[in-house]
């Protein structure tokens, strides 16, 4: 899921998001919540109707954003209280509160409010938050109004497996539409990641979704897949691409950089996004010159990467040969496949 | 012809600037000489293969920008010499040089180097800078090498109607294949620029294109086709929309105003352009939130609406009701027609 974090996939028209391949997107309850303010986004008829995005929204909880971006006040059992870092308004975040501003914002799938805490972490710390966040999980469930509108709850754990079992196999008897690994990509290395999604999904049902939050580079989408996750959303491809990075199947490029200057290739041969249809020297220009176009066409090209490796894997994993498949594309960016443990 | 002055209309896609319904656009000669470079850019296959742009280009001639953007050393009759406003370098720009580099940008139209002045100026000021840009524009037809190339002469004169009659008659005779009226939008009142084209259209070849340069407001548009223009380059349409203003039938809107919050309307009902698919809550939402496709949307609707007057305006010509046409136009935006002296 390109990330759509103030009701918008930053610097692309929603046009330019759906032909990057792009099947569902994603909104940030949090920053909605404080700009434009939930109740304005359904007074303009939902982020459906206010972006013009046909396919599925889900939304995030806010739980992720209180911890990384809010002045975080206090966690009780009740709720979250942080202030904005906007304008430093105080805001109670309540699981029930955290459903209301999704319902609002008339996403297809919320996610539970769940609390989150960087890595590394004491052990008390963990099972702390992850039993708040179970609690909260119910809390969300009871809350929920609308039929349309599907929940997915949020496994915890830090990077302990005893912990990430017990969590998932909890939440799993919970009977919600969808999973979600939360609390990774805050600090441990990739093989934790990994590891940790590895010890998580064989306890979540097969037959629904398993979505990794906030994941990640091209090998962490690929070495995520290997251990049963179905769906993503992360920043990078779009931030990157703002930054003038891009992905390609020999790793990334640095359009900034003066090897590109007189460059007429494109990023890539086969690639059918908007940048490939132009030169790196011309890509390279515009970075230099600060130019709108060169963040919009590089965001673009990472997001339209970014889909094809899915659906590449997808295709892969009918044809059973998706091992091949993760190798190889790893081979591309210099990495070899972390053996599954 | 929207403005791409580093080789890319500002915040759009070349598809996007093709689908406002912009026939032709502009590259600035002064801009692309200094980054990337006019070799960098013939390097790259010239502005077409570069920007992805089929249609036909027009390069200015530098002579606008060495006046109003770089630190202006001299002016000799050899040449205009000046210190570029991004790094400093001094740069000598001779008619000659001017050729060269719109030559080795390859756009279908260039223009000969003009000696542009601020207006008030005296009237042994506006006559040198005039006499001066003759005898350029004679060198630059000169130094012209390339057939598909077609070169458009300056009209100088200040606000002077019998300078301005001299210049036109003159350049006419040498029998250029398109003119421009310039010089002009330099600080006199739109009521003195009106009068400007006005003396000077009757002695420009009615078969062959007149361009009034850097001009202007959709009432500017209006009032000098009215005059005998024919074709016009303005930021406006851009610069504003990036700014958060749009420009309608109702006259401007300025889409930060708190008024537009919750509102549910389009900018305008019949407007096909990307962001009237959009309600004003969503595009203020953008603006306030220093969203990336604010500007994007406002460029495209304000090119589309430039578009969409000047197709209307020809249309009106065409059905012999231009008049009233145009004074419906400028009663919209709250003007009455400038009488034609």
């Amino acid at each position: 899921m390109p990330v759509g974090t103030q009701g918008t996939v930053k610097g692309l028209t929603i046009d330019q998001v759906a032909s990057t391949g792009a099947d569902m997107i994603l909104g940030n309850t949090y920053h909605l919540r404080l700009r434009p303010g939930h109740e304005t986004v359904r007074q303009l008829g939902g982020l459906h109707a206010m972006s013009g995005w046909d396919g599925p929204i889900l939304t995030d909880s806010g739980g992720f954003q209180v911890f990384s971006l809010g002045a975080l006040n206090s966690v009780t059992e009740q709720a979250a209280t942080f202030r904005s870092h906007i304008d430093g308004e105080k805001v109670v975040l309540t699981p029930e509160h955290s459903i209301e501003i999704q319902e609002a914002l008339g996403s297809d799938v919320a996610m539970v409010l769940d609390h989150v805490i960087a890595l590394p972490a004491s052990k008390p710390e963990v099972e702390d938050a992850l039993a708040r966040s179970i609690r909260w999980a119910a809390r969300c469930r009871e809350a929920s109004t609308l039929d349309r509108q599907a929940l997915f709850a949020i496994v915890q754990g830090g990077l302990d497996p005893e912990l990430r079992r017990q969590c998932a196999t909890e939440l799993a008897s919970m009977d919600f539409e969808g999973y979600a690994v939360g609390g990774l990509s805050v600090g441990e290395t990739p093989e934790e990641m990994y590891a940790a999604a590895a010890v998580t999904t064989p306890h979540l049902p097969a037959d629904k979704p398993r979505y990794l939050m906030g994941v990640g580079t091209p090998r962490d989408l690929l070495e995520n897949i290997a251990r049963g996750i179905d769906l993503f959303d992360c920043v990078m491809p779009t931030r990157n691409g703002r930054n003038g990075l891009a992905f390609t199947d020999k790793g990334p490029i640095k359009l900034r950089n003066a090897v590109h200057r007189e460059d007429t290739q494109p990023l890539m041969e086969d690639c059918p996004c908007l940048a490939c249809r132009h030169s790196r020297g011309y890509l390279r220009h515009l970075f230099i010159a600060k130019e709108m176009l060169g963040p919009t066409l590089l965001s673009h090209h990472n997001l339209t990467y970014y889909g094809r490796i899915m659906a590449e894997a997808r295709e892969a994993i009918q044809q059973d040969r998706f091992s091949q498949f993760a190798a190889e594309k790893l081979a591309g960016w210099g990495h070899r496949p972390v053996p599954l443990a």
